[in-house]
């Protein structure tokens, strides 16, 4: 096996998105390299002062303030652009291309705005401009609306795009507090910025709904013919009566083939309780597409943060250097990682796993049944949650007892079981259904 | 632009999902062929019974009923297998690798028994083996884990993944039914084969947990050590019970990380109400990553059927298209659809959008206020869905009205508000809101 040189970055910005970057190449370097199948380097970063203190180590790192040191390096294969803005972003980007390196960008803005000029000069260089951090941060919805769903006529894509809007509306829905508080606590909680016109008034909804349409149906990037309405004008009222008749607010970018016309609009929405996209709540962000083949689909997750947006800027540097790097007609390793770096399953025993438990007993006979099957389970060091006894105390009709236990290993449960079911009280075998606890969002 | 000659595939079986590509194929031709910068012909197909009618047109293929004569067919490009079964279908893919032919299949058993050999095969011969098709139908989950969490360390991957199981289970909680009449409908409405016995002992899903294990963590496809238990045993009274305590019953596949063992489990499960995994109901399927970048994702689609399937394997073929075709180093175009086939935005102005509307009007005095809306509305053919008066009736404290319209043009609802506005007994601006309806299960 050759050992391959290491392929270098240059990252210009190191923000919360560009320190998260640096960080999570570091911590999961083995496990990146075992999928890209070669070293990923930073070799410098470009900020705008040097001496303001950083969220990630920059020891191993050149660290400088002219962002063309790097675009213009003749060691830098790939240029990771986390500044934000479009002005310089653009002037960065284009040179990059310009001397040959790859990009991979988390703009929005530069993508939405500059991305036709852009992708030229990619396309005239042959080089790839990644940018799946500009959209829903670590939700992998570019890749999946490209490659994913190539198959399919697209009808569809309505997204919760924004996660300061999110945060806000759900917040006042959950409080019923107003705008304004909700606003002031998503501003201390560093989910809006001081100036948050961008996010409230839809024009970062708009960006990446520019971005989705365009990769949905096949468009140039057309910002300027978005319908762009933001949430200030909503109350706490207006929640309130919406949940009155069954609805939550939402602010949703929405992209809609009618005919041959495209819809690209961004406003609040009534949307239905039990809807998938009205349970998504606080900075998350979910899209639903909807594909002639495959009907509905959704793509849930944090829509903004450092590891998230990290997340997918890794992922696109990922894809350039497997491009880089491994056989062209062989891109992606069948099974994700490099077939000499998979490593044995080390898996264990079912009575190692730890999950809490649904218990489900029939006692005969009540007077001590309680007490003799909470002793059999603290012997065990199996706590109970809960305890309810189903149906009326009666000696002779069975009832039904039903447990839930605290987190406890499954050989505890399974050695417990044939003493509960050998009391004389208990009238059959005992159900036993395991109950997982499972993060919906970022602790 | 030089015109490229069209990539020839193979299809293996012609049933449920291969008639279904076939359709997808010939229906979105021009639309796939925008991606993949190049046409997809089925040159021919091999199929068991060549007399049989199918659900696809066969006139512009070859149908014969050897599959060899297409895996040794020089002229074809790519085998799509969508037969199933293990034995002769792992010997029609071994033997299209050895001929140089890229491998496209929906065939989970395949890869979770004989993966490791079959990729082994197709690296050796500098080959791919797309497998998106196998594992939770329209959704493109093989590619998220592979590609778009690629900077992760997965901690866990915990999905619904068999759409029998989740439809006899879900159905069974809305109904209060028991299993076996739930299975009898399933069996009816083709969710449920004949034989059911891979779907609800769980090792359709121990199959697809082998797969999702395998490229979430490194480790080499070991179907034998995953644990595997069905849902012959849940009963309506548990679903119930567990229905008091605030969970519903699910079966899942779990893959978790702990410490620096796998575990790999597919039983039924305890899942909070409100947890969006418990809210995924009939054939729908839906998987839950966490990444200690990402945090967790949630990925939902259809996870079977003709159309959902098919745009799984036609996504493969894309890729192993666009793969074959494009300059290696910019395999998807930045824009999803080839540069030279974008097409102009044909958008249209906010008036002609339709959708239902949610208007808030404070009303002075009551007395003939409900009528006189009724009549601007009713003008303009807008039809009422609800109405409410907030509050408590008093000619001199302004009462708050709720409107829920039907569906109906924006520009009716933009004339009538000024006329609402103009009313002697409307105190302030009406507040409007767009009320949007969105699929989130297949039609």
């Amino acid at each position: 096996m050759k050992v391959m040189e290491p392929v270098n970055i240059g990252i210009i910005g190191l923000g919360t998105v560009g320190a998260g970057t640096v960080n999570l190449l570091e911590r999961n370097a083995n496990e990146i390299s075992r999928r890209a199948g070669r070293h990923i380097k930073v070799k410098g970063a470009a900020v705008r002062d040097a001496a303001r203190p950083r969220a990630c180590s920059t020891s191993s790192l050149e660290l400088g303030t002219d962002p063309f040191e790097l675009t213009d390096d003749p060691t830098i294969d790939v240029i990771v652009e986390l500044m934000g803005g479009e002005t310089l972003a653009r002037e960065i980007v284009i040179r990059a291309l310009t001397n040959g390196k790859h990009v991979v960008t988390a703009n929005k803005a530069l993508i939405a705005v500059h991305g036709n000029e852009i992708f030229r000069v990619a396309r005239e260089n042959g080089l790839v401009v990644a940018f799946e951090a500009a959209v829903a941060g670590g939700v992998s919805i570019i890749k999946v609306l490209r490659e994913g769903l190539a198959g399919n006529c697209i009808e569809q894509v309505i997204g919760i795009v924004n996660g300061t809007t999110n945060y806000i509306l759900s917040g006042m829905s959950k409080s019923g507090r107003p705008f304004d508080e909700k606003l002031d606590e998503a501003k201390r909680l560093g989910y809006a910025e001081a100036d948050p016109s961008f996010d409230i008034d839809g024009v970062d909804a708009a960006h990446k709904l520019t971005i989705l349409s365009s990769i949905a149906f096949g468009i140039p990037l057309d910002f300027a013919n978005v319908y762009v309405e933001g949430i200030t004008g909503i109350t706490s009222q207006d929640i309130a009566y919406a949940g009155d008749f069954g609805y939550r607010i939402k602010h949703l970018a929405i992209a809609k083939r009618i005919d041959s016309r495209i819809e690209l609009r961004v406003h609040p929405c009534l949307i239905p309780v039990e809807h998938l996209l009205a349970n998504v709540d606080g900075v998350m962000n979910a899209i639903l597409v909807v594909g002639d083949a495959a009907g509905p689909t959704v793509h849930y997750g944090a829509g903004a943060g450092a590891e998230p947006t990290a997340s997918s800027v890794v992922a696109d540097i990922v894809d350039v250097v497997r491009t880089l790097t491994t056989d062209p007609e062989n891109r992606v390793p069948h099974l994700a990682f490099q077939p000499h770096s998979l490593s044995p399953l080390r898996g264990g025993p079912m009575g190692d796993v730890e999950t809490a438990y649904y218990l489900r007993l029939l006692a005969l006979d009540q007077a001590g049944v309680l007490a003799d099957v909470a002793r059999i389970l603290g012997q065990r060091g199996i706590s109970i949650e809960s305890i309810r006894q189903r149906g009326t105390s009666s000696s002779d009709t069975p009832v039904p007892i039903v447990i839930i236990t605290h987190r406890t290993l499954e050989s505890r449960i399974e050695s417990s079981i044939p003493e509960l079911e050998s009391l004389p009280s208990i009238a059959q075998k005992v159900v036993k259904i395991r109950l997982e606890s499972m993060a919906s969002h970022p602790e």
